[in-house]
């Protein structure tokens, strides 16, 4: 019987067939596109290690590398695998362990544990890599060396004892794995698809809590019980953004510096940016609602202009379209729906020309998803660059859309003192904005509205399944309360 | 007004002094113990910084390098702090964020902000430690470099531009600002009772939720729930272990190589070790149960060997008491109780001599618990150092307990295969057991009772609020059942 990933019977279960597909696709993928031969080629991939807290005994909640998890799915630190291009086989190489790590960690699994567990041809130690590749004839090992466009960090290079001895090529295997990665295939889109589902369900949940008084880190803490208890979801994969009022309006609200540690207010709007990790693939949802269950009428003027620039995009996005011009679309859309409430004035093309769509969204519409929060893949070579134009230099990628990517489609727009103070002293900008309407969304914080979504042969899935207009919203918070005992309520 | 450490007005309040009595305590020592002269020295300490999640543009989550927490208590990363040991003054050094973070990640505070904050006598950036360093005349600057006894890493000794243009002695600082950690101060103890407490609380409910059926890790999800929903804790300090039937005789089960993802099952016993960090500091408790909530006769007959253990330890535990001798006194009390039991034949202090307490419980009996939850200074110069001896080597310390000190209680019982089949074969230990008798207990689990206490003048005062008789469990059990929703109850 195949091997799979789950947390007892209530949650999906992942065959490892889906990791040996995405090593077949590379190998053919590299067979196909490479100007390397085969013969005597092996792929050689690091998986992630344990990082010590400090200097102290206890380490950061370990998960795995992402390139590794994609492409062997092991839950252990300290592993290697290999691909043999010509045979087209799997070796995984697992740490030979003290027999004292019985006692600490737990049975010491066999070499064959490992091969059925994770579906692979062969399995090794790790002290036996060297000896493994010599005896199977290699000759040039690819390796792993990249730099991540959103980070700027480049990938962890395998470096093993003896690699001296073998001949290394570390720019081919980079790109093309990373194209792999771009496209998911039908198991890795029901695995985006189940923690997609959980993360909407937990937001639901965590939405009948909300009331003032409530602490937005109490929020956080409910919706990580929910994806853990209910989804088998032990790790999310970005810090939970949990802004209330003013907060809002932070991006990347929710770090050490500000630990969603505010109580949320009457007439406060709530933004929280949330998604659970399941056997490594993220998701990644915002909601935004009043922390009271009931829009005002300004909340309503800048929540449907958000809606609107989403429901544009997403009627407009398939295969072929460019990110770029999605962007451009809810930016224009959003401009015109404040236009149109009488925040601003003038023509939008004119404003967006001036820039004045980075004011109010200073991000990107969204990103390619998948093991990686914001997935790898956005500017590979053969796609076009990153534009260093005002308004659409934040897009974390410009691609053209294919069937199979993944991606969140999120419009937001924000009250952000400093940029605001910047448009109101640039003529350029000013010019557009209604200074009398805009003061008292001065402090005010924040509107995303984010989904994931999978781009289909002839348009979009929304994965993302949480109420999404005012009117569902209102309804969904009226209706129950979640039972979740508080300590304001004792 | 002071300005304290808290999450929302249910969660306690840390005043900010707590970290100026430290930095007191050690400026005093310092000057007191080491041949340094105090003129124009300087102590300097590094921060915790982002550590990124391999090339990704997601960090782990933050929590503040305790060497750095204990002095300054400061939340976020990329800070520096100094220490003018000759005008008694304390110095924090922030980071200079560029204008941009103000979008992405709020408020740019000012150095009069964080002062205010922090209750530190003046603020500067780290881009002006050597400046603001020279201006005040420094000369020799004592830095941070010490060997953890329980990691074998390093502390993370400060560096900036410009160090080399001061004297920099590396050894003076390292065990006095470790011995001032093992004693805790009034309001330390204030916050180590807390977050005891809440893990306590913590415990019980997940007790109370806890049938057949049930996932580990969802006990493990109720536990994080509570702590920082009722609690406020955002981190724990060590990744909770939630062992059941044969995975509670693995010591440091719930790694991801063993993640707390077995379902309980009827008759198994749990022993679940889990703890809150509350503003740094730490709780490390363990509880031991049916997971049916009703003890077997075999489950009692363990468990009571332990508690006996414990209760022992409590009664002699006191200022002027050697923590080998505790231990010793811990081991010899339960294997009593197994003798009296009929799973063990012989002289117990025979059987000592031969190590079988250490086939029993590998591990010590327990450790200093502070900012880490195996805490700095177990073994410091002039102190007695690690044994060598089967059946104390693994205790974490061996000093003479001192008023102020606080530790865990955690002595324990477990049957753990390779152990036994060792002893088993020899003929020094298999002599003591009685085989027919040890047969059941083959992957039977295992039993730790583990309870965080402070060394007070005269004894000591626990700090753990848990059911810990049989009676009290099965009563606490039995008594109701917590209200959390489960999969199963679908």
């Amino acid at each position: 019987m195949e091997s799979y990933y789950a947390r007892g019977d209530h949650t999906l279960k992942v065959p490892m067939s889906l990791f040996r597909e995405n090593r077949e696709r590379l190998i053919a993928r590299l067979k196909r596109n490479s100007d390397v031969s085969a013969a005597k080629t092996f792929v050689i991939l690091q998986g992630g290690i344990e990082v010590p807290f400090n200097d102290t005994d206890t380490n950061w909640p370990f998960r795995q590398e992402s390139f590794f998890q994609w492409s062997f799915g092991v839950e252990e630190p300290g592993c290697y695998g290999a691909l043999d291009l010509s045979l087209e086989k799997s070796i995984l190489f697992v740490p030979r362990l003290p027999a004292e790590y019985a006692i600490w960690e737990g049975k010491l699994h066999t070499l064959e544990d490992f091969k059925k567990r994770y579906g692979v041809d062969e399995t090794y130690y790790t002290d036996e890599i060297k000896k493994t590749l010599k005896d199977k004839g290699a000759s040039l090992l690819l390796t792993l060396h990249g730099k991540n466009s959103d980070s700027g960090l480049y990938s962890q290079e395998a470096i093993f004892d003896g690699i001296g001895e073998f001949e290394v090529n570390n720019t081919t295997l980079y790109p093309e794995i990373c194209e792999c990665r771009v496209i998911k295939t039908a198991k890795e889109i029901d695995v985006l698809r189940y923690v997609v589902k959980i993360s909407s369900e937990a937001h639901k949940t965590v939405m009948r809590m909300v009331r003032p008084g409530l602490g937005e880190f109490q929020a956080e803490a409910a919706f990580l019980n929910y994806i853990y208890s209910i989804g088998g979801c032990r790790h999310v994969s970005y810090t939970c953004i949990c802004g209330s009022g003013h907060n809002a309006s932070i991006l990347h609200y929710g770090h050490a510096g500000a630990p969603n540690s505010k109580i949320l207010e009457d007439g406060d709007m709530c933004l929280f940016d949330m998604g659970g990790n399941y056997c490594g693939y993220a998701a990644d949802i915002t909601c935004s609602f009043p922390a009271n269950g009931k829009f005002t009428d300004d909340q309503k003027f800048i929540y449907n202009a958000v809606l609107k620039a989403r429901d544009a995009v997403m009627n407009a996005v398939k295969p072929g379209v460019s990110w770029t011009d999605m962007h451009l679309l809810a930016n224009e859309t959003m401009l015109t729906s404040l236009k149109e409430g009488g925040l601003l004035i003038g023509d939008v093309k004119d404003m967006m020309k001036s820039g004045l769509n980075e004011i109010f969204q200073p991000h990107g519409l969204g990103h390619l998803m998948g093991l990686d929060v914001h997935d790898v893949g956005g500017y590979l070579p053969g796609h076009p660059e990153r534009s260093t134009s005002a308004g659409i230099r934040k897009l974390r990628t410009a691609r053209t859309l294919l069937a199979g990517m993944v991606l969140t489609i999120e419009p937001g727009c924000y009250f952000i003192d400093c940029l605001l103070d910047d448009a109101l002293t640039n003529p350029n900008q000013s010019r557009f904005i209604v200074r009398e309407q805009l003061t008292r969304f001065r402090g005010w914080g924040g509107i995303r509205i984010e989904d994931d979504v999978l781009i289909t042969e002839t348009g979009v899935e929304n994965l993302t399944q949480v109420p999404r207009t005012v009117e569902e919203i209102e309804h969904w918070m009226a209706e129950g309360r979640n039972e979740l005992k508080l300590p304001q309520d004792k």
